[in-house]
C-alpha cells in the first residue's frame, strides 16, 4: 500500500523578477536546494514577474512558478510573497528593491547592487533600517559559493598562508575578441552600469577582499574600450538609443578591459585584470594569493581544484597540491557526491540559496550584505575615477567597509623602492 | 494581477526503488530534466519504494516523491506508474526488472544489468519481447552523457581520429587503498556481483564500445583482490555473512583491481584498468584513443574538458587541445550556462533522463539497450574466466554484440611480431 | 690505425669578466654552441677574468679558459682576443663594455646593459660608432632564444594571432617570501640597479617587445618594498654600507614587486607583473598575447611547451593547444634531440652564442642590440618615475625604438570608457 | 698579466664506438660532466671508431674527439684508452663489450645490453669476472638520473608511499601511427633485437624495478605490429634485406605495441604499456606507484616536475603535489641551476657519466649493472614468450634479481577475487 508523502517545514514563497540567464539559475536553485540540505523552510515558486507576457508564461512554466505578472509590484503587494529576488539588469535594481524592503520582503538582488553609487547607498541605508525589523537582504556574488573559495577562506582564516604578500586576480572571458560580435544591453551604459570592470571585475574584487578578511582602500587603473562599435542587434533586442539609428554599428559604451592595482587595507598590493577581449579563456576567474607561509590560486575554469602551496612542508617536496575539493572536510562538499564527483557552476546558486534560507529561518544577516556589494561598487568606482585621471592613485570611501584595517596601514604612494 | 501557471505537456508517472546514491542522483535528473530540455511528457516523481519505513519517508521528502511503498511491486502493479527506475544494489535487479518488463511497465534499470550473464540474458530478452509491446528499457550507463564523451563518439564517428591504432581506459579510484577502510556491501559478492570489475571497470568497456562503435570481441586479464580482509561494519549495515562471526574483521569477495587486454572487433587493441587501489586519484576514469590522424582524451575529473590532438595539422602547431566542452557546438551543453561555465556530475543523469523521457515520448528504443548491457557483462565475465584461466585470451560471445565487426578482423594470438 | 682529428674552422677567441651563475651558464654556451649548430667560428675559452685569484682559477679550471687574470682590461689589451663577454654585476658593465668597444672588441653584455639610462645611452652610442667598423654587440636577453618564444615571435609575425588585443606578462619568483631571507647583492641599489624591476621585469619588456614587434611607448606603474630590512649576510658577501653598523639587519634599496601597465606602440594595453614574493612560483615568467584571432601563452617553468588558441578552428574544438616546441619546425630544436625530449635553461644561452658566433662569421648585427636592452631600460626608468609620481602614466622616450608605431597610435589617457 | 690554467685531475680516457644520436649525447654528457660535478677524474675524449671515414671524421670535430678509426678494434688494443663507450645498434654490442671487457677497459654498454638474453648472460658473466679485477661495467639506462626519477626512489626508500599497492607504467610515442612513415633500422629485429617493447619498454622495467627496489618476477602479455609493412628506406639507409626486392615496402619485424602485465617480487601488480603507435604522445615515458600512504607519478614530457600524493596529509588538503625538481634537495640538481630553471633531455646523461666517472675514481662498481640489464632483458623476452603463449603468466628466470623478494610472495595465479 503506498502511503502519501507531506512536506517537513514551512514553505517560503518566492517571488521572482525577471527569467534571463539568472532567472534561470536562480529558479534552479530555489527548487534544489532542499533537495540536498537540510533547510527550516521549504523554498516554493510562487510568482514570476516580467515584462513580456508570452516570454513570461512561457519561463514560468519552464522553472516551476505557480503564476505569474507583469507588474513586479504585485509581488511587493502580495502578503503570500516572503522573498523577492530581483534577477532584472541591474538599473532596474534600485526601484525594485527599495519598494521590498519598504514592503517588509527579504531581498536578494543580484550585482551590482545598482547602477551607480548613490543608488547602492540609499538600497544600503534602505536594507539597515529593514535589518533592524528583521527583514533579510542579500546581494548575488555566487561565486562565493564555490566550494573551492570557500575553502581559500578558511585556509587563510586558519593561518595557511601566514603574513600575506600579495593579491592576483584576473577574470578573463573572450566573446568581444570579434570585433564583429553584436551589441547588447550589457555593452548600453544605460543598462549595465558598467563592462567587463562592473560586470566581471566586481567578482574577483569581492572575492578578494572576502578571502583575505581586508578591504581595498585604494586603486589606481585603467578602463578601456577596445572596439568602440559593433554592429545593432536590431530592434527586437531592446537595444534602443544605442544603436545607430541609420542602421550599421552601435557605440559600445562601457568597457572591455580594465586592469588595476589596489592597495589593501592591511597593506598588500593587489594586480587585477577584468577582460573581455582574452581570445580563448572562456570563463577564466582566476585568484591567487601569495603569503610568507604558503599561497593559493584558483581558476574558475577548474572549479573543483584548489591550487595550494605549503611552503612550510619539506623543500623537496614543496610544490602546488590540485586539491579536489570534494571531500567532506570541503565547504557544501558533503551535501553532494562521493569525492572526485564534481560540481557544476549552477551549484554556486543553490548554495547561495542554501545560506539564504538558512538565514532567514534562524533569524540571521546573510553575507554578501548590501554594504558589501557598495563597497565593491565603490572599489570599482574609484578605478574609473582613477583611469580618467591618468591612472593615479585614489583612496575608496572607506564607510561600508567590512573588515578592520592593520594598525600599521601602508600608504599607496610611499612604497616606492626608490 | 498574477496569473496561474499551467503545464505545457502530458506527465510521466515515475516509481522509483531504492533511494541511496544513485537514488539521489536519479531524482534530481526528474525533477530537472524538464526544466532544461525540452521534452515530449514531464516527469512526475510519483511513489518511491523502499524497504526501511523510516527512512523511505524521509527520502520521499527529500526527494519530492508524493507518496511512499515498502513493497516495489505495489509499483508494478500501480495504474498510474508508468516508469520503473530501479536504483537498488545489482542482487534485486533481475527480480524487480522482469515484474516490471512484464507488467508492460518502462524500465531505467542502473548498472550491472544483474550479478550473473544468465540473469542479464533473460533480462534482455524479455525486454527485446517488452519492446515489440512499446515498452522502453535503458540501461544507467550514465557517462555516456557527460558532453566531452559524446562529442569524443561524434568526432570519431567523423573520422577526426581516423583509423585507430589503440585504447585505452582506466578507471582510477583509492578508496581501498587503506588496508582499515572498512566493509562494504560493495566489497560483498553476493550483493555486488563484482568489485572494481564490475562496479568501474563496466562503465570504461561501455565507454570505449559505444565511442569507437566497435564490440570488443575477446579478452584477457588478471584480476586481484588486495586487501583481503577489511574491519566489519557492524550488522547495522547489514554485511550479514560476510562479517567474521567472531567479531573482528570481513572477508572481501570482490576484486580490488582488474587489469586487461581486449581485441575490438576492428582488430584493435585496447588495455584496461580498473582499480579502487590508486591512492589519489580520485573518480579518475580516463578513455584515450589513439588514431592515424589524430587522438582523443578524457579524464572524468576534469570531466568539462576534451583533450583533443590533430595530426593533420601544421607540424609546429600540433599538440593536445584542451577543449571545454560547454559551447552550443557540444551535446547537451547549449541547454545550460553561458561558455567556461561547467557542469557536474549529476549533469550525466539529467542528460540520460532527457534522452529517455524523449524516446518515450516519440516511440524510440533508448541506449544502452540491455542487450549493449549484457556485451560488457559478458567481456566482464570473460575477464573473470580469463584471470582464472591464467591470464589467457579468452573469446566474448558476440550475440549481444551492437556494432559490425571488420571483415578482416585480426585474431588475438596471431599479431606478435616474432 | 687511428686519425688525428683536426679542428674546420678559424677559432674565435673568448675573454670573460666574471665567473657567477653567468659566468657558468655562458662558459657552458661557449664550450657547446659549435657543437650542436653549424657555426663559421670556433669559439674558444681564452681568458677569464676576475677579482679574487683563488676562486677565479678554480673557476677557470672548471669552466674550460686556457688563462687567467685579475684585470679585466688585460683582456681589452690582449690582442688575441676577440671577444669580451660581460658576466659581472650591473654596476660594472659600463667601463667594461666602452673600454672593450673601444678597443674594437665584439662584446656581448649581460642584461641589465647598465644600471642608468645614462650610462646605457652612452654604450649604446659606442656601439653605434663601433658597428660602423665591424666591431659588433648584443645584450644577453637570453630568454629570446627560448624556442617555444621564438616560435611565438614567428606565430605573431605570420599573423597567427590576428589583430593584437591585449599582452599579458608575468614574472614570479619567491625567494623573498620569506622575511629573513638574507641580503645580497641583488638587493642592494649601488649593485645591482634595480630590484624585481630590473633583473626579472626586463625580461618580459623585452619579449613582449620582440614578440609583438612593437615597443612600449607609455607606462602607469606602482614599485614596492615589502620587506625594506633583512639579515645582513656578513661582510664576507662584500655588503658594505648596506648592512646594519651595529650588526642585525640590512636596509634593502630596491623593490620586491613591480605592477605595471604599458601602453605598446600599435595602441594595445599590456599588464605586466614582476615580483619575488610569489610564493610557490620558481620562475613562472608568462607571456601571454590575445588577439582577434588567436592567442599564445608561454611560462618558463614549462620551458618546452607552447600553448596555442586558434580562433578560427571549428568552434567544437578551439581550446589552448600545448605545443611541445621539440619538432623540427620549431626555432633551434633540429640540433637538438628527438621529439618530446625537452631542453632546459642553458639551452638558452647556446642558442644566443650560436646567433652571436654566426653574426660575427658573417659580419651581421646580432640582436637584441645595445638600442634595444636602452628601449628597455627606458621603460623601467618611466615605471619608477610613474611609480614615484603618484602611478600615473609616463611617456617612454621613443629614441632607441626598434619598431614602426602604428599610423593611429592611441593615447593611454583617451581610452577609458567614461 | 695572464696566468695559465692547468687541469686539476688524472685524465680519463674515452673511446666511443658509435657516433649517432647516442654518440651525440654521450660525448655532451662526457665533455660537460665535470664541468659541473667534482670528479675525481677528468674525461678526455681520446678515440672515436665508426664504420664511415667520411663522416666518422665529421662527428669526431663535432664532438671533439682528438682521433678516429675504422676498426673498433683499435680502441680495445690501445693501452692509452681506459673507458669504452658503445653507442652501436644492439647486434654488435656483444662483441664489441666482450673484447672490451677482455682487454680490462672499462665498458658503458648502451641498452639493450645485446639482442638476445643468452649474448646477455655471456657479458654479464664476463663483467663478474673482469669486476674482480677492478674493470667497471655499466649498462645505459640513462633515464634513472633523471633528477624526478632518483627522487622518487628515495621517496619510496623513505616510506612515502608506505606498503605498495599498484604500479603502473607507459612509455607512449607516436611516430609509426603513419602507415607511411619508413623502414628504419630499429624496425628491423636483426638490428634491433625488439621493438617499442626492448626499446622504449625496456626503460620502463628497469626504472619501476629500480624504484621500487622489486625484481619482476612473472609477466603476461600481448606485443603486436600494428603496420606490417612500410615504404623501404632505401639502400642508402642500409635497409638490407628487409627492404622489398621488388621495390615499395619493407617488412616489419618487430612489434609497435607491447602490453604487459607484471607481478613484482614483493607480490604487486604491475600494468605495462610500451607503444610507438600513440598519436599525440611524443616521448611520454610515464610512472606511477600507489602505496597505503601515498602516490608518485611521473611523466618525462615534463621532466623537471614530480607529482606526488600525501595520503597522511589533512584530508582536506590532500591531492598531487607538482614537485619541481630544480630543488638543491632533488638528485643532481645543485650542480645546476637556481631553482626553477629546469633541465633537459642531455642531463641524463651528464650524470650518469658523473656517476660513472665517480665509481671508476673511486673503485666502486656503477648501477645500472649488466645484471640488471640482463634482469630487464629477461622480463622483455618473458613476455613475447607469453605473448606467443597466448598471453598466459610465465615466470621471468631469478638468478640475476637484484632484491630480495619479500618473505610471502603473492603467486600469480592464485590472486583473483573468484
Amino acid at each position: 500500500m503506498t502511503t502519501p508523502s507531506a512536506p517537513s517545514s514551512r514553505p517560503l514563497r518566492i517571488g521572482m523578477v525577471g527569467y534571463g540567464f539568472m532567472g534561470a539559475a536562480h529558479s534552479h536553485a530555489w527548487r534544489t536546494a532542499h533537495r540536498f540540505f537540510d533547510l527550516p523552510l521549504t523554498p516554493v515558486l510562487h510568482t514570476l514577474a516580467g515584462r513580456t507576457e508570452s516570454s513570461l508564461v512561457a519561463a514560468a512554466e519552464r522553472y516551476g512558478f505557480a503564476q505569474t505578472t507583469t507588474r513586479w509590484q504585485d509581488l511587493v503587494e502580495d502578503p503570500e510573497v516572503d522573498v523577492i529576488d530581483i534577477c532584472t539588469p541591474g538599473d532596474t535594481h534600485f526601484e525594485i528593491a527599495m519598494a521590498a524592503l519598504a514592503a517588509g520582503k527579504h531581498v536578494l538582488c543580484e550585482k551590482p547592487l545598482a547602477n551607480s553609487v548613490e543608488d547602492s547607498e540609499q538600497m544600503t541605508a534602505a536594507a539597515a533600517a529593514a535589518r533592524e525589523k528583521g527583514v533579510r537582504s542579500i546581494c548575488g556574488f555566487s561565486y562565493r559559493r564555490t566550494p573551492a573559495l570557500a575553502y581559500a577562506r578558511r585556509l587563510v582564516a586558519e593561518g595557511f598562508v601566514g603574513e600575506l604578500r600579495q593579491v592576483r586576480a584576473q577574470y578573463l572571458q573572450d566573446w568581444l575578441s570579434d570585433a564583429d560580435a553584436p551589441m547588447t544591453w550589457r555593452l548600453d551604459r544605460e543598462k549595465a552600469g558598467s563592462g567587463a570592470l562592473g560586470d566581471i571585475g566586481a567578482h574577483i574584487v569581492d572575492l578578494t577582499q572576502w578571502i583575505t578578511g581586508q578591504d581595498i582602500a585604494a586603486v589606481a587603473g585603467t578602463v578601456e574600450t577596445v572596439v568602440p562599435t559593433r554592429p545593432a542587434a536590431g530592434t527586437a533586442q531592446g537595444l534602443g538609443g544605442t544603436g545607430d539609428a541609420s542602421g550599421e554599428r552601435g557605440t559600445v559604451t562601457v568597457d572591455d578591459i580594465a586592469l588595476f592595482t589596489a592597495r589593501f587595507g592591511g597593506g598588500v598590493l593587489g594586480s587585477f585584470e577584468a577582460t573581455r577581449m582574452a581570445q580563448g579563456r572562456k570563463n577564466a576567474m582566476r585568484v591567487e594569493l601569495n603569503g610568507e607561509s604558503g599561497s593559493i590560486a584558483f581558476d574558475f575554469e577548474r572549479m573543483n581544484e584548489l591550487e595550494i602551496y605549503d611552503a612550510t612542508a619539506p623543500t623537496g617536496r614543496q610544490g602546488f597540491t590540485r586539491v579536489l575539493t570534494t571531500e567532506p572536510e570541503h565547504p557544501y562538499a558533503e551535501a553532494w557526491w562521493p569525492t572526485g564527483h564534481g560540481l557544476g557552476y549552477e551549484h554556486t546558486f543553490t548554495h547561495e540559496i542554501a545560506d539564504l534560507v538558512r538565514a532567514i529561518g534562524e533569524g540571521d544577516d546573510p553575507s554578501p550584505s548590501f554594504e558589501e556589494a557598495l563597497h565593491v561598487q565603490r572599489v570599482l568606482a574609484a578605478v574609473e575615477v582613477s583611469s580618467a585621471d591618468g591612472s593615479a592613485w585614489r583612496d575608496v570611501d572607506p564607510s561600508a567597509a567590512s573588515y578592520p584595517t592593520s594598525t600599521t596601514p601602508q600608504s599607496p604612494t610611499s612604497q616606492e623602492s626608490t
